[in-house]
């Protein structure tokens, strides 16, 4: 996280991958005031066991691209909204350079970050596989079950 | 890709993987006009040894979504743009709902979701690491040089 | 509606239909998490004596267009609005490509969705043309009461 | 149209129309400038017969509201791009008060405009559902085939 | 205005006509649900002894453009903020086409109305200009009075 | 003006007037490269037999509201585009501040703005309203003359 | 401050500067409604020992531009935000003609504001840099100390 | 700047230091390749004798945000237009958190930037002041000889 101010929103990103018993560190670290301390980080990541960095960020939310052009593992990006929204962070995470991605996902969306990283963590590992398969059920369950509650609610509205 | 058309975009993403020698295949699949081809290549694609999926859409952009809600394998989304500069293909690949991530790059950087794939293979496939980093140099160097020539421009600004 | 925490904006569409005695039914069905169901919904939406399908979704708002993709019938599109004021929506259900429109109505707007049905259902229909007459009229019974009251407040003003 | 020269871009869906055999009148008609034909338009147009109307304009794109507030039939509103990129048009004609929706498609998609008008009438004419399923296969015919001529490319890459 | 939910925003322009001693009416009238009376207002105006009119509409802000296709005096737009800021509202008024202008002010902006349709009345009225120019003179007062203000201000921040 | 580069768009300002034969002059006045210019001219013209203003400017553009602080005539501000569509100086001309109200047309829409002030000068001047219904008039017209020109269009595609 | 209302937010500013110990002065100068003031003000700061002049405005936010036209020391522009974001007054402030730059700062960012200004009046006061590398040290502590906290925190997640 | 790509943009800025007779470098320098030579750059520039910094960059234009977290010099960063008009290299640049100010100037305004720049350097360098209100004199000459053009253009108007 650029700042520890972030951490409401990233807390469903550790939450989801405590769920999923995927190991995982969180440091608040600012492309612009300790540059020194995500250089070490972002340079010894692959070293220290890294597999995926996900930088969140808002305003000119540079972390994450800081972050990419100092190591190959994929960083993925979280867009985080203040006054304009987080339309500023989105387009300051989205468009980078030629030679530098940073894998995107929605404004705020820590979760879908946490996912997108176990999914990549599982290209290379198989046996994740199952348990990515298995949270998928557990979402449509979720709005199967909503659907049904709706079936009764469309009842009342047409007996009133 | 969402239709033939975004090929000359795309175009950039197939140069870099054969340049790297990643074996890749281009489809051109809709999720509207086509989404039973859609939905046989999204489910199909891990038993095919698909590791990554890059989708790359226009306007209403729904195709890396549409996609990534029929696998578990990371889907990467490149938004083409259009009459609105390629905001509203952008914001339809990186908003995604909960459960459902799309790693999205920049409006037409068809390169950098090559390189976000061979990002992502490479976490489970070490020797692949220093195929990245050989190009990162490649990239630097190139700055390097244009670095070089301005030093020479500037001199002729000085003496005029 | 792509989740059920649509249900308090959507609430309006089902009072109004429900007001006008035409029957319908409410879903809630995701394009990302149920694409199974929703395929199965959209099919079979003809068959099932459906003639218009509301669909509402935020952020990047994929339902509307999966369904209209899905079938050929009329399909009214509900941007619901999140963190960028439904901007997102509105472009991601409206920018559909060549051969797959959706009808989108205004951000949140699901009372007009229900309208926009009813007038769909009443072009081969005359017996419902009545009921959207008198229900025009009532809007205008409404703002003409509402100007009669400001008369009245014109004049306060007026003698302060 | 509110301007002859939307002709350009509305062209596409007289060819549409005529192709699919749908008889049709074309307009030029400004709610600003001929407000009074605008209302006999629209306010005779169930009696001439007229099933939908699509209303296309641009920039503070009045004419698909103004003419929705004078019939009960459903008014399609194309937007046009000028300067913004077509945003200005798109919210003009989208947001629209509560009881007078515009089922609004994508900026410049006449085409669109014209399949969704088609979709409208073939719910109380069942021997257009025909025509539509018909249009809808030639449209994946299309992209199928652009997928097989990739195909080829492919190799081309991977040899080279 | 396009609606009497608009009263607390137009409320200002009210009271500074009040205040200047300028005779006004207030009307509610919806450009969508009651067009005839717009007509019979709009093209009555001139006859009926009125100036200038001001027209407050949200969203899909069409009463000031309809209002000014039907009467040569000059109108005023005010766009009210709804889910997007007021920026629909604002693009809706201001972007007319050619032959029928708007005159637009800010958003939610009605006090500011009030004032721009004084100063048009008194381009043909000398005895107006008095009050307008002490009308900016106390504006000018309360500014002023505030920087005093801020004189202290300053002086505690420094001794602290 | 703000700048003799914005000629080619005022031009029809100009024509416009010329036609109606009211008298006017055109100046290229910075609000920022030549200020005391600009508040010379702003405080002469009601004193130089000067009714309204009509100020055109691009980017951050200050040049109608600088005037309009600086006179009680009403001004007109023409909003210019450049890189952004013509957003930041419609932006910059419209959301004035109480107390100063800049009466803004569309962007780059000169011929609206002097069609605005004519309809202000009438105000005061009865003898211009007819030359402004006349002009409705011709508007009308050239649209009435378009669709007769569509009616023999619209044959040519029902025949082929 | 173009209204003494943006005290709160530029209340930051002073703070930094008191801190600092850098002597400085309030005013609340409107380029609208005291335009003589911001004259007398913006020709005068340099005699009267001013070296760099922030200034702050919401909406069409033209002070910082109207002062730089009439001064040659740095001005660095502070947008305020209302009821668009922000949008609009970053876009009055930054957009400014090529001869006048505004140095503008982030939305409500008033305390960088004053670390810029400081960072100018260093560039000619070496004394001034050693206080402004102390300031940021202490930037860095705090995102030190709040990643220590984190680490405590990453600890109770895994536990659970 | 970023890339050698944003010469064309940027001679301008060199150009006017150049006439200014203001000794520079260009250096082309990427937040993102070459992240070391940035941090070499920036961190020695006031040892270097540097007393200001330009950067110039497009899309999520990090590099004057990375420069300013690195020295205490004052950085003025230049947005670059792309495909979404420098919208997002704008927002990327001037929404710096807390601590890291980015002067910024206008979309693609290289001069402006310079002008800045000898703003900054002349407020601890008064011989630089003399040069700088001359600059601004050509400015006004300028404008002022294409008013007196316009005179003669009003001329041919009215006489037509």
């Amino acid at each position: 996280m650029g700042s520890a101010s972030d951490l409401p929103i990233m807390e469903k990103a550790a939450q989801y991958l405590d769920e999923m018993e995927i190991p995982f560190e969180i440091n608040a670290l600012s492309a612009h005031r300790t540059p020194r301390e995500v250089e070490m980080f972002a340079k010894g990541a692959k070293d220290n066991g890294i597999k995926v960095i996900i930088a969140a960020a808002g305003m000119a939310a540079h972390l994450p691209g800081v972050i990419a052009s100092m190591t190959t593992l994929p960083v993925i990006g979280v867009p985080v909204s203040s006054t304009l929204g987080g339309m500023d962070a989105l387009l300051s995470i989205v468009q980078m350079p030629p030679g530098i991605p940073v894998a995107t996902v929605g404004i705020n969306s820590a979760e879908n970050a946490a996912i997108l990283a176990l999914q990549i963590i599982a290209t290379g590992d198989a046996s994740l596989q199952k348990k990515l398969a298995d949270s998928k059920e557990r979402l449509k369950d979720k709005i199967t079950k909503a659907n049904r509650d709706l079936a009764t609610l469309t009842y009342r509205f047409k007996t009133n």
